[in-house]
């Protein structure tokens, strides 16, 4: 027997409430069983993304609400700017330039974030500047953006849009879709909603809505205007993804009951002490600035594969961790600490991680990692 | 107390061993855990289509197999005929028209089909058209289109696709993909597979995907040619919506235990059941001709609403069928007998309708319709 225990960046456990309750019989998505399912649904989310504004529910991946974004609000040849800090930065790179867009990326080598002073300066020198797309956390290097301080640059901007993938920093951080001036985020079901991939969710500005009747680009699945004017009768588009919402709907009540500022502060602690945990075994984290309170990137030792840790944990101690991808293959391997997450799924995970690198071969002293995540974790 | 019955073409009815199987704890879509279930839902869906080419599975309704279908394998300006019998079938139009396709409707009045020999006469004196679009299941009117004899006629032209929307149709009916020519065919996961809605499913032959390359639209989300690299690894391009794979998997299970024929036979009793059901009550089938084995739709008596026929079907009994849509709205209501369907849904469905018919003051001898049902249901 081996227990089997979930700790990558997505999808992450669903807790025992939400997979009994899209266990119960199937009703229909346009009957009177549904609709205030729905309603509550996009309620909580209005809550959750600290908006005003709908939040539309899509029945696709993260990425098809990325899409989405790029999809319903430009125009082939928009100039925009893409915060490019890792594979998710280039995803946003690869869908504009897949409409049309001309994208001028502001790089951040992976590790590392940018300034958002950097992104003001190319701003001030052209207003004619469309939109600025970046990751809340950049989840291939753990890397968590300055959503706050790129907001209020952008606000500054009559005509540019502040597009936001929030996939994996949502839940996890605290972000203040209104009062920061976030036109578009986008969310996705696997992450810290705790829930089965299969949704995306995406909030859009007013700012943002008036730019969607000048957005002349085909677009058919995700046409968010007629999810908008469904979503009014807390209906969708399309066939609703009737069980995943019914488990989205007892996922937000859970977050509802704890509070938001306990949400944050929970993950907080979490990523904290896995940290410290990694620093104790005497690992250097890979995020040199910035790092995410959703997913911590390990470096793995010198003369270790990243990829063969990442591997152990998973074959000998049944740990489902992340390794690197792309260039940082081999160099890192990644713990999430997001959605239902807890004190002993960090203690399990530095643990194993201990035991893994012992029989490695590798130097190090058992429970020194573990005692520094416990100093943090104190109740 | 009010027990719930679920009658609708869509979502259907989920079995418990699907709902548990999909209750089980989350596994990461990445990981070895889950990618030999991918493998066995690939293979089950190569059985289901009767096709030798892989069927991908995408994290989206049916409609976005419908978009994926025509966004891989057309340009702007290509000349397409849409046979439009319906509501779905005036959605295949909107579909291809937004993506700037040249679309020839050929129009079956509701309720009709049209000829393959009509489809014939069009596509012999116009070699330049690239495809047929087409409903196997026109679940608006509950008409099921000649699919074998427009397979026949397709196939003799070199440059022409034939692509069939099967969402409705698929398990219900016997489609021969291979033998019959179908080039793409898509599939829902709500249907006949009787999943939670949030998966479709497209197959495609050769000679659809020789055009792929050549098809220079935009795309990103519904990309074919990764989704096919993707599951040669039993893998998907984007996250896989895990726990309805893990569903799928076990439905595809049940319905290979039962065996195609069993299950085509199975539903085109139910189908006749409660036609004759309905016709011993007195009221008209709108199928006026080729009426499907997954949906029935059934003329309201004079002077009665179809809408307040489903809505009392609901509220009163906890029956949910479906209603009339657009231009057969308040003319009809329609069952479904569909996926996870046995004798007594149809018994439950034909007797609960004399009831309603009874209350709302129509004359009917209870037991008539139910007793013209039984005699096709006897084993």
């Amino acid at each position: 027997m081996i227990k089997r225990y979930l700790l990558a960046p997505g999808p992450t456990p669903v807790p025992p409430e939400v997979l009994l309750s899209m266990a119960m019989p199937m009703i229909h998505h346009r009957a009177p069983d549904f609709i205030p399912i729905l309603e509550s649904a996009k309620n909580g989310l209005k809550w959750l993304f600290q908006t005003k504004s709908d939040v539309l529910i899509l029945s696709s991946t993260g990425t098809g609400g990325m899409v989405g974004a790029v999809n319903n609000f430009f125009n082939p040849g928009d100039k925009v700017i893409v915060i490019n800090g890792g594979k998710f930065g280039e995803r946003w790179t690869k869908i504009a330039q897949a409409y049309g867009l001309t994208v001028q990326e502001v790089v951040a080598e992976w590790g590392y974030t940018v300034k958002p002073a950097d992104v003001d300066a190319i701003l001030s020198k052209d207003k004619s500047i469309k939109a600025v797309f970046v990751q809340a956390c950049e989840t291939s290097t753990g890397v968590y953006h300055d959503i706050e301080g790129l907001g209020k640059v952008v606000k500054k901007y009559e005509d540019t849009l502040f597009v936001v993938d929030a996939i994996s920093a949502l839940v996890a951080e605290d972000l203040r879709t209104d009062e920061w001036g976030i036109d578009i985020m986008v969310g996705g079901s696997q992450k810290g909603l705790m829930l089965p991939p299969g949704l995306a969710f995406v909030s859009i500005s007013e700012k943002a809505w008036k730019r969607n009747a000048a957005s002349k680009m085909t677009r058919f699945y995700f046409n968010f205007k007629k999810e908008k004017e469904n979503l009014d009768k807390n209906q969708t588009n399309f066939t609703s993804a009737v069980t995943l919402i019914i488990g989205l709907n007892e996922a937000i009540k859970m977050l509802q009951k704890e509070g938001l500022e306990n949400v944050f502060k929970r993950h907080k602690t979490l990523a904290e002490a896995t940290r410290a945990g990694a620093k104790a075994i005497g690992l250097g984290l890979y995020a040199k600035e910035s790092p995410s309170n959703s997913v911590t990137s390990i470096e793995a030792p010198a003369g270790i594969d990243g990829q063969l840790i990442y591997k152990t944990l998973r074959e000998k101690y049944g740990v489902t961790a992340a390794g690197g991808q792309d260039r940082a293959k081999g160099k890192i391997f990644r713990f999430a600490h997001l959605g239902y997450a807890d004190t002993f799924d960090v203690i399990t995970g530095i643990a194993a991680l201990e035991m893994v690198l012992k029989g490695l071969g590798h130097d190090v002293a058992l429970g020194k990692g573990v005692a520094a995540a416990q100093e943090i974790l104190l109740a």
